[in-house]
């Protein structure tokens, strides 16, 4: 299976105000109040129906300006490294992000949304709600974040935004 | 960018009690109990450094036996259509899961995972973990699923199990 190879196609594309990644907050919750917008290409746009009335959504999209993939890398938190899979840095293997957005409203197959820590021009490969009953889970321990403080966590997670 | 193409490889595979896919728990919420193994590839073992003090990850795999693409679908706790990005079903434009586990422990290069609701042999693509910090968002509408009682979801949700 090592040398399979799955093929995906962008269904649409993100319009943010980032335009530098070393400027662009790394996850959501240090981006409140970037707006942007979701373009949906229009062969897709059938599939937004009802999603406006979710509050937040997953966003899947490949991180088309991914520096190279490193097993071991500084998590943008902390200056110790850390294995790929235990942080949610973009030179991964597969150089798949995740965010989860607030939605703020839908025009025909454009997804006004906030939150967004994404960087301009950005590939999406999926959406999908983000919900009470299946996201919210009973977190016990967070690996190194449990020893990065909230001051520094914010201050780091920003970049200067 | 419509008709890029976006490939990726397998990091691993994930080994479950779930062999078909009509009785296979739709969300870990449902999938309780339903313990298995996340078989990560040796090339990529490196990759795993520090995610054992997460309590909880993402696992982001293919749905190598998705149904075919509809834009609009049935979930499964509801009998109504909607739109294929308001809901988590596999027949979608790229056929991307989201799941995120429990982790008990690792040896090695294979995790140990509590609440699989994913088919026995599915490709794994990425694992991120899943954090207080940046996971637990404050959601204030979850559209359809507002509809659905928690005793229906549960029972529809297990799907048998």
């Amino acid at each position: 299976m090592n040398n399979q190879q799955i093929v995906y196609r962008p269904i649409g594309i993100i319009h943010s105000e980032h335009t530098i990644a070393e400027k662009t907050p790394i996850q959501p919750v240090y981006a409140r109040g970037c707006k942007g917008r979701v373009e949906v290409f229009e062969e897709f746009q059938d599939g937004l129906c009802d999603l406006d009335e979710f509050s937040h959504i997953y966003l899947i999209y490949h991180f088309n300006q991914a520096p190279p993939v490193k097993l071991k890398v500084k998590p943008f938190l902390q200056d110790v490294e850390r294995g790929i899979f235990a942080v949610r840095a973009p030179g991964r293997p597969n150089s798949i992000g995740l965010s989860v957005v607030e939605l703020i409203r839908i025009e025909g197959r454009i997804l006004y949304v906030d939150g967004l820590d994404i960087l301009d021009g950005t590939p999406l490969l999926d959406i999908k709600p983000y919900t009470a009953k299946f996201d919210l889970h009973n977190v016990k321990k967070n690996g190194w974040q449990d020893d990065v403080d909230h001051k520094t966590a914010e201050k780091r997670g920003k970049r200067g935004y």
